[in-house]
This record gives structure tokens, C-alpha cells and sequence, in this order.
């Protein structure tokens, strides 16, 4: 019998002595390499915060207190030590536990977002809806140093000087962001600049600071919470861990200490399988080669070299790679500067990530018509990381910014050119946006018309499908599947989605119908914009629209989730049978009679 | 002969004594009251940098030095001594002087844009550019201590600490953003936590640091430039300034030193005519009111609690009053957290400045389906503060925030409505956004049904005009038009326009032609959310959506530009009979015919 089988709660911790910490500690590491490396998930994180997280649930009274992980993604041990353990064989999976705090899994998660930099907001403004009702109940906000380089952390330490409401900030200093943390911050929290470590920074903004402190000693770290949970304004606990404490592989992964993981070997560390190429290698690769012949090329990364694909861009052009750190605003808004001096900066973030970032690419970049190439990796249904990480609003949320160019590329080829055009178009900014996915075979086109490919054609077709990006796979498998159930489609991939290419709108004047597939949300997404643009161009031709609801989805598999929306081949299929079943005008009536009775055969 | 009149470029400052240096300034402050005061625009923050500005320009040689000014609208002085004198008689009006620095103006002007906080990221990526060329050009930005508080600017500061890219960095402290800045910085710059003012904070972080200095002394500025020109990483030269220096009306202004003014009294500051009563004054006194019953409701605003009408909440409730600074993205996600804690906040920020919390809106408020308040005061076309100040964004943006309700009122009364039902919302957030205008007459209602106001119709009327917000006054001026001219249409105000209701689709189809109306990008917009409504509804009639078109828009009138993009009720008018003239189907032929010869009489 394990100790950790007997903690069903925090409550359960209070009995422990000192030694059995230290055992469930270790029974606890054993745990999560365990589970993390059969399903995938953060690892690092995780094992940097055990000792941090028994302390919490020792000194506070979860839920009645309130913990907030920032970022979500080391609330492993807490959800082991708040009855979760079970739920661990089906980490992550669809309908399994999730990879970060969820509200509908336990009383004790408050907030689901897995973005960086949120928690002190959170917790400053819970704690002041506490004062207010002079309610006493501790706010604890859990926050690592990379996610303090993010603005949005710097608004929160700024107004939690002066507010009412007071906050526990503990401060999980391991010094790494997803990579090494950067900047002027981490050299100060590091002792870098002379003086004290710490209480420089925190102390100059007003707030108190206990520290810095070994956050492998469960003991001081409970001390310094107990001291902190009894000042009389917020106080700022720095305690210093290792992140992948205690598993040599995770140790001695200079590169990203195990951070996020896929299935992997627990005593390697090395992956089960070897994996598919994916888009990111391909960007990855077609950087290095582009930089060759252009100097003026300068690669940014918001604390994600590796992920995004930069990272060989920086092994050999290290004076033009830039990595700022969790901070997307400036990753976007120094690259207007950059392009100010002459260069042409190419970001790279994650779709979602994005979003952080939708006024610096409006008003920063584009309203000066600045040459700004933005990858987007991750777009569309990530997978796993769940609701904030899918990268579905892209699309819809960079309709609104003037003169942005944006490419789907939808296979390595395609991507390597669309790349090539975006560096090299000087009169704005570019967006190129592909999946977390296998990038797979090449899609040959038949041919190439304005700028549109033509990727499956046949005579007097009456429905033109126009896939964006990663889904001209999916539409042209049902664009078979509508062949045999006679119903015969054009399917064209319009390279550059935004703006719309007028090609597309004359293209599109030729048929009874137009079915546009994409896997963003379709409200505001690139099958609006066509249906206005035909509009304008009074061209009759509906407009059927395929993507994702505006709603959150949850975890689970890219392609099970994708299927779930209809944008599986024979989800495709029957969205195309039953608009040609339905459209009142401008089609044969024997196709249509086709459609109906493949429906028929379907459902029935 | 004045010294001013002899300054037509930087160098002519050059050959000015100390003496004449402080009659230039004292010159330049009565141009700028004059001036100012005739044609509206900022003039506190510009009375504060005259010293400052005529230091910078005698100690840099723009533009091969690159100044940049934060938010840009201190940048009056900067015009003047740039060759811009005589603009100024058409300060803000269309095609006249802008009141932020313009690439188009001078080769002198490099950034346009006038959202805070972002010159320090700019002025990082230009210095590294520059550096990277080994080009010697100093890059200087211009940042009040309100910017500061932006978390853009502290993602700049923590990278400028490690850049190779030299900046000097003006803080031009004058103790306010619009209202006195507030937080742990502020206390901190004005030394009241102990210590030195100024250097803890900066030197933490690994900048040099030179101050604080008396802002209004050319030559203690000028020798702190020097030095800070000569270092050899990047400085921070603390100025001490006072917002409205020099003119006593601006001093004595305690609420916000005449700011951002109207046409005014120069020697009294007070406005030259009582204005219309505003959206925002209806805003306010709802708010007071409705808070007198609701002790959970929390105003929040981000460095504008009078702008947006806040002020008077924060009087009669002081301790549910936040101001948090120019700080967007804490304002929504501490929301957040008040919500979480039981509280319902009502953050009231301008439009344009809500693009930088999207993120926040969507992932730290809607998640979690909190109830939380936004209220968007300068919707729509903005007028003379320019492309970054038009609120024609959110419309859109907003359209990919599940669960999110947007409401439009048409008038005070729809605003107090409105207000009370959002408040009233418990699942999920709500928006309400409305004009900088004069709110204007009472727009009754004929009838409500399922949530739609019914404003106008007639029997068997072919056309139904779907009128957004402060968009149902000239919509229905344009159906007394449309009447005379043979076409006659029904028009509604939907009230909440997101999600789109289904009374409002139910009622589209019973008619030939649905036209939308709205102040915002129609990209994404509501006729573009109504458009796939129907789409998804199996209803035929065409939407033809009017609205703004996805570029900038200059500075000018509203009424101007509103008319310019189609948005009076001759453009109206003559849109809607053009579609009628032009639809193929369901309409009776006669009133087609009516409108071609309609549209012949207005072209011929």
C-alpha cells in the first residue's frame, strides 16, 4: 500500500510527517512519469512543482481557499492530491482528464485557460470581490517566471500594489519559460545584475517579498506560505525549483527539460514512435533555406524557438533570431520595428497565441503597411491541449485587419512556395497558418488559374468545393465519395484565403452551389468573406459554409474531433448531398434527385 | 517677428540661446492654446513636452535619429518644430493636420499609430535592426509614465535589458495617464514606497537609468539626452513634467488638465458651447442607478474612468470603482476574477482599445461563461482622432467569442434597456457598444416581437432593413426616402445582435431582400453573422450587408465619413435600390421597375 492511494484530498496531507512528505513525494514523481509518458502531457512542469503543491495544499483550505495555476499545465499534482488519481490512465483523451485545471472535474479548479500570464489578474480581482465582502478566504496565485515576462502579469503586479484585495503570488522561478526564460527579468531574478535576487523588482512596485527560497524543501516553502497567508498586503514567495526534478531524463533535457511530451519511453525519455514529419518541420526547414539568400530575413519566437520550428533558423543565423520571451505584443510589435529598420521579421506562434497580439498586428503592423510574415502553427483542432489551444479564431478574428494577406498552405510544397511569397511581399503583412499534424503526401494540382489551384475537376460539375489549407485532403476524398453518389464536384484550393482572390469569385460564378471547407470557426471564417465577396460581385451561386462552431471545443484527437464537425470525408460528403438536395435554383434536377436518394441511402 | 515663425526645420533651434530657448517655449504655448482651442485636440500632454521636445530636437538629428512618440498625441510640439506651423489652422479636420504623428506629414513622423504603450517595442526592434546593420542611428522613444503601465511596455522593458539594440527611453513622468496614474509604478516613481524614485525598478531589470530630472529645464534635459546618447546600453531618462505646464486653466484642471478638449475657451478652458448629451452621459446615469440596487456590480475602467463615463459611479460608490491604468488586458481578466469571486464587473473602455484584451474576452471571460460587462463607448466611426481611434472593429473581432451577447441600443432609452438587461445576464458576458456622438431623439418602436424592435413597416413591404445600433436613425430616414421612391421597408432594430436571434431569421423570411445596416468591418460583421443565419435556416432571401469597408479610415467628421462610406440615408437609399434593382428573384416586378427608374433619376 502506497501513501499516495491513502490522499483522496488535501485534508489527507495534514497527518503526514516530514519523512512520508518526502516518500509521497517520490511515490508521486514515479506516478506521473508513469502516466504522463503512456498517454503524453507535461512532464517537466510537473515534476518541477510536487513539493510546492503538497506545501499549498498544507497551508491553504482548498477550495474555500482559492489556488490559481497559471497557465494550468503543471496542476498535475494537484489534481493527484484533490481524488483525481484515477482518471490519469485517460489523460487527455476525449472525455478522459484533462491536461489542465477544469472546473467540471473538481470544486477545486477554478479557472480552465491555459494561456500564460492570466493568474494574478485572476487572483487580484477575486481577492478585491473578497474584500469587498470582507470575506477571508486566501487567493493564491501559482505563476512561473516565464509567464511573468507576458504584459499582462506586469498590469496585474502594478495594480496588486494598491488593491484592496491581497494575493499570494507564488512565484515558481525554475528559470525556463518553455526555453531558457529571457530577458532582463530573468537576470534579476537570477542575482545576474548584483544585488539581491528579488525583492528589487517586487519591492519597488510595493509589493512584500519572501525569498528566494528551495521549493524541493517542502518544510520552507510551508513556512514562507504561512507568513505570506498572515501579511497584511501581497506578498511575492520566489521559490526556486528544477523543472523535471527528479527523472534523469527530464533532468538532463537541456533543450526543454520534457516539458510537453507525446508517448515516450519513461527511462529514455525518447519518443515510443518515431514520429511523421510534421508542418512545423517543413516551415522549420524552408527557413533555414530562404535565410541563405536573404540577410534581411529575422526570425521572432514569444518563448517557443522549438515548437514553432525556429529553433534550426537560430542554430545558424543566431544574430537574426529573437526570442522575447511569453510576451506576443512585443513579439509582434518589435517586428514593425524591425521592419521599421529594414528587415523582414517572420513570427512564429501558435494560432491561439495569437490572439494576444490581434491589436499589434491591426494597428502596429498593418495600419503601416509593414512586410511582417506571421506563422501560425497549430491552427485549426490542435488536439489534446483542449478549448485555448485549438487555433480555430485565427481566421475569423484577421478578416478584420486591412491589407493582411493571409495562405492555407496544404501540403509541404505548397507551403515551402506560400512561404517564399510571403517573405518576399513587401507591401504589408503575411499570415501562413498550417496544423499541428503530419504534413503527408503532396497534393498535386491540376492546374493553376489566377492564382487558385485546381486540384479535381469535371465537366458541367455543379458544385465548386473550395478547401482552405490542411482540408483539401479531406474534400478531395469527398469529392469521390460524391462522385460515386453521382454528384460531381470541382474542388480548388485558393492558396491565399484572404483577401479573397477575385479568380475565386469569378471561378464560383460558374456553379450551382459553393461549399467552402475550413477548420476555424465559420462565423467571420473564410466562407463569410467568399459569400460577401459574391455578393458584392452579384454572383447567385450560394454559399455553404463548413467549419467549426463559435463554441469551446474540448480535448481529444485532431481527427476525432474533426469528424465530430463534419469535416471528415463523409461528413463533407453529406453536408455537399444535402445542400444539393436542398438549393432551390440553378441545377439540374437529375443531380439533385441523385443527392436525395444517396441521402436517403445514407441515413437510411 | 517671433522665433517661432524662424523655426521651419530641427537644425534652425540650433543657433538659439538659452534665453531665446525659453522665449521659444513660452511662443510655442501660446500657439498651442490658440490653436488648440480653436479646432479641439490634446492639449494638456503637449503643454507638458515643450522643453522637452525642443531638447530632443537640438540634441538628435531627425530623422536619421529616430524619435518616437508613445500614443502620439504629445506630439504637437514635435510638428511645430518640423515644418508643420501653418497646418495647424486645419488640426484634425479631413484632410487636414492629424492629431498624431503621420507618415504621410513629414519624414520626421514614423509610427501612426496612437494606441498606448507600444513606442518602446517599436524603438527595440528599430534599435536591433540598426544594430544588426551596424548602422549608427539612435532610436528614442518618448513614453509617459501612464504608458508604463501597459503590458506592452513592460515585454519591451525586459527585453530591452538584453537587446543589442541601444534605446534611449524618455519617461516623460507627469504623474497621469488621462486620470493620475495609478498602481505600484506610480508609488514608486514618486518615491513613496521609500528609496530612490525611479532607479529600483529600472535597474532591476538591468537598464541604466538617469533622473529624475526637471523636465522644463531645456538644458538639465538636454545634458541627460547627451549622456544617455553616449551609453553604451540602453538608458531610461526620467523627466519630471506637468501635464498642462504654462497654461493656467490646464494646471488648475484637476480632473484630467484639458487633456483631449473640444473647441474651448482658451482663457477659461471651458467648452465654447454646451454640448448634446452624449451616449456616454446616458451611460453614466444608468449605471449610478441601476447601482443602488446591486451591490455586486463593480465598475472598471483602464486609465478613462471619465471618458466612459465612469466617473460618477466612482463618486456615490467609490470602493466598487477600479481604475487599473492603460492596462486593457488586466482590466478584463481581473473582471474575470471579480466575477469568479460573485461580483458583477461593468468595464467601460473605448472600442478601438477593447482589440487588446480579445484574448482575455475570450479565453479568461467567456470560458468560463463569466458575467461580465462590456461596455464599448466610441463605437463606430470615431472621427477626428484617426484610423486607430475608429471603434469599427469589435462587431467583429467579437463574432468569435462563443457565448459572448452583443447588444446595440438606438437610443437612451434602448441604452438603459439594454444596460439593465445585460447586468441582468448571468451565463456569459455581454457587450454594449454605442457611438461618440449626441445621443439623439427617442426612436420609438411600433412593436417588439420575439426581442426585435419593429420600427417601421407596411403591408406586403419587399424590403427588410435590419438597422445596428445608433444605425436605426438613418435607416429609417432612408425608408421615408426609399417610400417616396416606390420601394417601401420594414425596419427593425434587432436590440442584441449576437448571437444572432432567430426571431430576427424567422422574420427575414417573409421578405425578398434583407439589407443590414452597421457602423463597423462588414467582414465578419453583423450582416455578415445574419447572412449565415439564414443560410443555415434554409432561408432564401439575399442579405446585402452596408458597412465599413476593411481598411483605414482617415480622420474627419463622423457625419463626413459616414456619409463618404454609404452610411446617411441618401446612401442608403441608393444601395437598397440598387439591390432591388439587380436581385433576380421572389420580388414583385413592379417594384423593381420602381426602383431602376428611381435610381436612373438619381444618377440622371
Amino acid at each position: 500500500m502506497s501513501l499516495l492511494d491513502d490522499v483522496n484530498e488535501p485534508a489527507d496531507l495534514d497527518r503526514l510527517t516530514g519523512d512520508q512528505l518526502g516518500l509521497l513525494a517520490t511515490e508521486i514523481r514515479a506516478f506521473l512519469v508513469d502516466a504522463v509518458c503512456r498517454r503524453g502531457g507535461h512532464l517537466g512542469p510537473n515534476l518541477g512543482v510536487v513539493e510546492l503543491t503538497l506545501a499549498l495544499h498544507r497551508v491553504f483550505r482548498s477550495p474555500h481557499d482559492r489556488i490559481i495555476f497559471d497557465t494550468g499545465h503543471q496542476a498535475y499534482v494537484h489534481k493527484l492530491l484533490t481524488g483525481r488519481r484515477d482518471r490519469f490512465a485517460a489523460l487527455r483523451g476525449r472525455g478522459g482528464l484533462s491536461g489542465y485545471p477544469r472546473r467540471a472535474e473538481s470544486p477545486h479548479d477554478l479557472v480552465e485557460n491555459s494561456h500564460a500570464s492570466t493568474a494574478l489578474s485572476y487572483a487580484e480581482g477575486l481577492a478585491r470581490a473578497y474584500a469587498l465582502d470582507r470575506t477571508d478566504r486566501a487567493v493564491v496565485a501559482v505563476i512561473g517566471d516565464g509567464a511573468l515576462t507576458g504584459g499582462l502579469a506586469w498590469e496585474a503586479l502594478n495594480n496588486l500594489a494598491t488593491s484592496p484585495g491581497r494575493v499570494v503570488v507564488v512565484l515558481n522561478d525554475n528559470g525556463r519559460s518553455y526555453a531558457p526564460t529571457v530577458g532582463g527579468l530573468a537576470d534579476h531574478l537570477a542575482g545576474r545584475h548584483g544585488g539581491d535576487a528579488g525583492p528589487g523588482l517586487f519591492e519597488a512596485l510595493g509589493l512584500a517579498y519572501l525569498g528566494p527560497i528551495d521549493g524541493h524543501d517542502v518544510h520552507q516553502v510551508e513556512a514562507a506560505l504561512q507568513k505570506a497567508r498572515a501579511a497584511d498586503r501581497s506578498v511575492v514567495v520566489h521559490c526556486v525549483t528544477q523543472k523535471g526534478y527528479g527523472h534523469q531524463p527530464s533532468e538532463t533535457d537541456v533543450a526543454d527539460r520534457l516539458h510537453a511530451v507525446g508517448v515516450v519511453d519513461p527511462l529514455t525519455g525518447r519518443p515510443a514512435s518515431s514520429p511523421n514529419r510534421t508542418w512545423t518541420d517543413a516551415l522549420s526547414d524552408e527557413l533555414v533555406a530562404i535565410g541563405e539568400g536573404r540577410p534581411d530575413l529575422v526570425a521572432v519566437s514569444a518563448a517557443m524557438l522549438g515548437p514553432t520550428g525556429l529553433a534550426a533558423f537560430g542554430e545558424r543565423y543566431p544574430d537574426r533570431t529573437v526570442d522575447v520571451g511569453i510576451a506576443e505584443q512585443h513579439a509582434v510589435t518589435s517586428a514593425a520595428g524591425l521592419a521599421f529598420g529594414g528587415k523582414h521579421p517572420v513570427v512564429a506562434v501558435y494560432a491561439t497565441f495569437l490572439n494576444r497580439a490581434v491589436d499589434q498586428v491591426l494597428l502596429d503592423v498593418a495600419l503601416h503597411r509593414l512586410p511582417v510574415t506571421l506563422v501560425l502553427d497549430r491552427a485549426g483542432i490542435t488536439g489534446p491541449d483542449g478549448p485555448s489551444h485549438h487555433g480555430m479564431w485565427d481566421l475569423a478574428l484577421l478578416g478584420a485587419v486591412p491589407g493582411l494577406r493571409v495562405a492555407a498552405p496544404r501540403d509541404e510544397a505548397t507551403l515551402r512556395e506560400e512561404l517564399r511569397e510571403a517573405v518576399a511581399h513587401e507591401d504589408g503583412p503575411t499570415v501562413l497558418r498550417f496544423p499541428k499534424a503530419g504534413v503527408g503526401d503532396e497534393i498535386p494540382t491540376l492546374y493553376r488559374s489566377g492564382g487558385v489551384d485546381v486540384l479535381r475537376t469535371a465537366t458541367a460539375a455543379p458544385v465548386l468545393l473550395v478547401a482552405v489549407g490542411a482540408m483539401a485532403a479531406p474534400a478531395l476524398r469527398a469529392a469521390d465519395l460524391l462522385a460515386e453518389a453521382g454528384v460531381e464536384c470541382t474542388v480548388v484550393d485558393p492558396r491565399w484565403v484572404r483577401p479573397v482572390n477575385p479568380a475565386l469569385t469569378a471561378l464560383a460564378d460558374e456553379y450551382a452551389l459553393v461549399v467552402t471547407v475550413e477548420d476555424g470557426v465559420r462565423d467571420g471564417g473564410i466562407g463569410s468573406a467568399l459569400a460577401l465577396a459574391l455578393a458584392d460581385a452579384a454572383v447567385d451561386a450560394p454559399v455553404r459554409s463548413l467549419g467549426l462552431p463559435t463554441s469551446f471545443i474540448p480535448h481529444g484527437e485532431r481527427a476525432g474531433l474533426l469528424a465530430e464537425h463534419g469535416l471528415d470525408p463523409p461528413g463533407i460528403c453529406a453536408a455537399v448531398l444535402h445542400q444539393v438536395s436542398t438549393i432551390p435554383a440553378g441545377l439540374d434536377r437529375r443531380v439533385r434527385d441523385r443527392a436525395q436518394a444517396s441521402l436517403t441511402a445514407l441515413h437510411g
